[in-house]
C-alpha cells in the first residue's frame, strides 16, 4: 500500500534501504507466489496439539496462592494471573474498577533473521503452532524467546537461532527496541523485536518449518485471516516507510544523514503526546485475584467477570507429540468476542496521516502510549452504565463518513489468548471531510509514527498489529 | 561554563533561543547581582518552619494499615510509605532486596514562568520552605503543586500563577515534560518540569518571595551550596545547549529547521541505551512494610535498615506561622550521609563528552534511565557483603586521572527529604587518558544528553540535578 523510499528519522542504515525497498515493491523472491501458497497449505495447516478447555482448578503444576487467589505456576516459572485494582483519573473524572491481568516480568525475544538475496531482503519465518492459535499453526517469527529460554536458568535446549539474538554485533542489527505488549492484560511487560542480518555465508536451505519471504509476499499474506501471528506483525511495524520523495524526505538530498532529520513537526506530536500523559493519571495495585470486586469464578471453574463482560481465564490441557513435553497444562485468557482495531487514514497534501489516539491502558508502564483510531470490544460497551462509548465508535461499526480500503481478521498470540482474533478495519475518510477531534487523537503523518515505533515503548501493540498492514 | 547557540532536536522554537543566550551569557539583568544577594540574604534566612523528629508512632493523622503495616494518611491523601521486594536480573547476576518506598501516583507539577526583559530571558523563582530544607529557605520554581491542589478535589487554596501552567497555549510552552523522580525512593513516580512564558503584559513586578533571575545569576547561584533547589535544577536542566557552532549546529545554518535534525549518531546511543533495558529485568512488587526482610521500627521509632545502611524513614512534627495550617505531622526520609553525584567529562574534537550510564533504578517506570557517572553513597558499600562498589568509585572519592571542575552539595527535595544534600562532583579526564569502559557506561556529546531530557523520562533526577551545575 506504501512504497518505501529514504527513511528519515528511523536509525535504519542508508545502505540497508534500497534492500528493504527492493523487499517490498520488487516481483524477485527465492521463493515464487505459488510455491510459497503451498508450503503454508502444507506447513500451516497440520496441528499437532490437541487443546481442551478444562476447570482453573484441574490445571496440573498450578495453583491459587493461599493468601491472595493469584493463578501460579508450582514452580514459579512461566507467568501468573494476578489481580489488580485500577484507578484511572483523566481531569475530573475517575474511573475505578477491578481485574485480572498476566504478571510476566521479563523480557522476551521476538526475532527476524533476514538476509539479502539477489539484492532483495528475505525475511526468515517459522510455521509455528501455538494452544490458543486459531488454525493451530501461524506465521511466526524466527525466534520467539522468553527469558527462562534464553538464560538458559532452567535448562533445556535453547530456540533454533536464538544465538543469533543474543548479543548482535551494532552493524548486524536492523531493529531492536523494547515494545510492550498488550496493556490491557499484560502487567508492564515489554518484549524486545528485533530485526537481524545474517553474514552472506548464512545457508539459503533453512531448517523444515521455516521459510524466506519478501516483505511483499508477507504484506499478501498479512490479507488472509489469522495466518501472520501477532509477534510479526509487531516486529515490521518499524519497516513502514512513507513513501520515497514526500515531506521530509525531500531534504535528504541535501548533505545531512537522513537519518539524522527528525521528521517535520515532530516536536509538536512530542508535546501533544507528553501533554496527554500529564493529564493521565494512572494507579495499578496488585491485590490478588480473591479480592477482586466483580470478578470470580464462574459456574464452568473459569475466572470471569460477573456480568461476562471484557475477558476470562480458562484452563487448558494440551497434549502433543511435536514438542520436548507431551503434555501440559495452563491458564489462558479467552475473549469471546473479537474485538475492532481500526485506522481512520485520509490523503493530505503532505501525504497519508493517520487518526491516532493518546490511549492510557494500566499494563504499560508511561499508561499513555500512541494507540490505534478505535480499540474496543463491542460488547464491553453495550448497555454499560459505567463506559462510555469511545470516539467514532459507531463510524467503525457501520462508515458513513469513510470507506474501507482494508478488512481482515488478525489473531492474538496464541500462547496467551485463545482462539482470539480482532478485526482490523482501516477506513479511508472522504475528502473534504470536517472531523472535529477530542484532545486525545491526533493525526499524524506516517514518519511521525514511524519515529516514535524506533523511539521504542510509544506505540502501543494494537497500533503495532494493524500499521502493519498498511505494508 | 558552556555558551548556548542554536539548539537542534529539542523542540525549543528557533525564535527564543537568542532570549535564552542573552540570559545565559549577557550581563543584563533586571537586578544586579548585588540586589541578588541582598535580597536572598533577606528571603533565604527567615526560616519560619519549626521541626522535630519524632517516632513514626507519634505522626497524628497518620497510621499503619493493619493488613500490611504501610504508613499512610488516615485520609488517604497526600503519599505513602510502602514496603516492596525487588528482583534485579542483568544477565547471569540477579540480586534480591527488600525496601520501603514513597507512593504517591500522582503527577504534580513544577513549572517556572518566564518573561523577557529587554531581549533577556528572566526566570520567576520563588524563596520557599520545606520542613526538610537545609537552611530552611531555598530557591524553588515558580510553582510546585501537587494533584490536590490543581485539580482542586479538596479544597483549599490553588498555588500563586498556577493557572499559567494548567492548559498552556502551545505558542507559551517553551519546555513541559514528564520526568521521573528519584527512582530509588518513589515508585513510579513523575513530575511534569514545565517552563512557561508569559505575555508582554504579565507585570514586572512580583509577590513577595519572588524574583526574576537570569540563567547567568542562576548559575552563579548553583556555586553556593543547597541554595537552589532540586525542582529547579530538574526543569533548567532543559536548556542546557551546546556551544554555537559545535557539531551538528554548523548544519543548521542550511534551509533544515535546526530543531528537526536529530543530533549526530543519536540513534547509535539509542541503540545502546534499548540493549541495556533489554538486558536488566526488574521486578517490584508491594508486600507491606511489615513483611519487608532487614527493615523494622528502631529503638527511637524510625522505620530503617537493621544494619543501618540505605536511608530511614523518621516522623517530623511541623509548626509554623507562615502557611495555612499551623501545624502537621509527616513522615520524611533521611539518609545519615551525603552521596556523591558525579559527572566525569572530557574534551573530544566533538566538543564536551559526558560520562553517563545506563542506570537501573527499581522506582523508574522503565527501570534503566541515563545516570550520571557516579550515585552512591558510600556508607552502602562499605563493607558489604551483598553490593559491588560502583565504577569509578575511587575515583570520585580521590580524583586521579581526572580534576576537579565543579564541587558542590546540592540539597534534595525538602518536602519529602530531611536535611539530605548530596555532593556534585564534576571531574575532567586528563587529556590522552584511556579508560575501558563497561557495557553500561558511554561517552555522550551534550546535544545528545538534551535530545533525551527533551524526550522525556529517559535521564534520571540525579542526571538532571548535576547536568544543570553545568550551566
Amino acid at each position: 500500500m506504501l512504497m518505501h523510499g529514504l527513511v528519515s528519522g528511523t536509525g535504519i542504515r542508508p545502505e540497508l534501504i534500497p534492500l528493504i525497498n527492493a523487499s517490498r515493491s520488487a516481483g524477485k523472491s527465492i521463493h515464487d507466489d505459488s510455491f510459497v501458497d503451498e508450503w503454508i497449505r502444507i506447513n500451516c495447516h497440520n496441528a499437532g496439539l490437541n487443546t481442551m478447555l478444562v476447570p482453573l482448578e484441574d490445571l496440573a503444576g498450578w495453583r491459587r496462592e493461599p493468601q491472595n487467589g493469584n493463578l501460579c505456576h508450582s514452580t514459579g516459572r512461566f507467568f501468573s494471573v494476578i489481580g489488580i485494582r485500577c484507578r484511572h483519573r483523566v481531569e475530573a473524572s475517575e474511573l475505578e474498577w477491578d481485574q485480572p491481568i498476566i504478571e510476566q516480568p521479563e523480557t522476551g525475544i521476538l526475532g527476524i533473521l533476514v538476509k539479502s538475496i539477489g539484492g532483495v531482503m528475505h525475511f526468515c519465518l517459522q510455521a509455528k503452532e501455538e494452544p490458543g492459535n486459531i488454525g493451530g499453526v501461524q506465521l511466526s517469527p524466527t525466534v520467539q524467546a522468553t527469558y527462562s529460554n534464553y538464560s538458559g536458568v532452567h535448562g533445556g535446549a535453547p530456540p533454533l537461532f536464538l544465538e543469533y539474538f543474543l548479543s548482535p554485533k551494532p552493524e548486524r542489527i536492523i531493529f531492536a527496541r523494547m515494545q510492550t505488549e498488550d496493556g490491557g492484560r499484560f502487567l508492564y511487560k515489554s518484549n524486545r523485536n528485533m530485526i537481524i542480518d545474517t553474514d552472506s555465508d548464512f545457508p539459503l536451505e533453512l531448517p523444515e518449518r521455516f521459510i524466506w519471504l519478501t516483505l511483499r509476499q508477507i504484506a499478501g499474506l498479512l490479507r488472509k485471516d489469522s495466518l501472520v501471528n501477532a509477534c510479526v506483525r509487531s516486529i515490521l511495524s518499524s519497516l513502514l516507510f512513507e513513501s520515497s520523495g514526500a515531506g521530509q524526505d525531500e531534504e535528504a538530498d541535501g548533505s545531512a544523514n537522513p537519518a539524522e532529520i527528525c521528521p517535520s513537526g515532530i516536536w509538536d506530536t512530542l508535546q501533544w503526546l507528553d501533554d496527554r500523559r500529564a493529564a493521565n493519571h494512572m494507579l495499578a495495585r496488585r491485590i490478588g485475584l480473591n479480592d477482586l470486586q466483580e470478578w470470580g469464578v464462574d459456574g464452568k471453574g473459569f475466572f470471569s467477570h460477573n456480568e461476562k463482560r471484557f475477558f476470562r481465564i480458562v484452563g487448558m490441557q494440551i497434549k502433543t507429540t511435536s514438542r520436548e513435553v507431551a503434555a501440559w497444562c495452563q491458564p489462558i485468557i479467552e475473549n469471546p468476542a473479537p474485538g475492532i482495531i481500526g485506522l481512520l487514514v485520509r490523503n493530505s497534501p503532505q501525504g497519508v496521516e493517520i487518526l491516532m489516539q493518546a490511549k492510557a491502558e494500566v499494563g504499560n508502564k508511561s499508561a499513555v502510549q500512541l494507540g490505534p483510531t478505535a480499540q474496543f470490544t463491542q460488547g464491553n460497551y453495550a448497555d454499560s452504565k459505567k463506559l462510555k462509548k469511545p470516539f467514532l465508535y459507531d463510524e467503525f461499526l457501520a462508515p458513513k463518513m469513510s470507506k474501507s480500503i482494508h478488512e481482515s481478521c488478525q489473531a492474538e498470540e496464541g500462547a496467551r489468548f485463545y482462539r482470539e482474533c480482532n478485526i482490523h478495519r482501516i477506513l479511508l475518510l472522504k475528502d473534504g471531510t470536517q472531523l472535529p477531534l477530542p484532545e486525545d487523537y491526533r493525526w499524524l503523518p506516517l514518519p511521525h509514527l514511524q519515529f516514535l515505533i524506533h523511539l521504542g515503548e510509544q506505540v502501543n501493540s494494537c497500533s503495532r498489529s494493524i500499521l502493519t498492514c498498511l505494508l
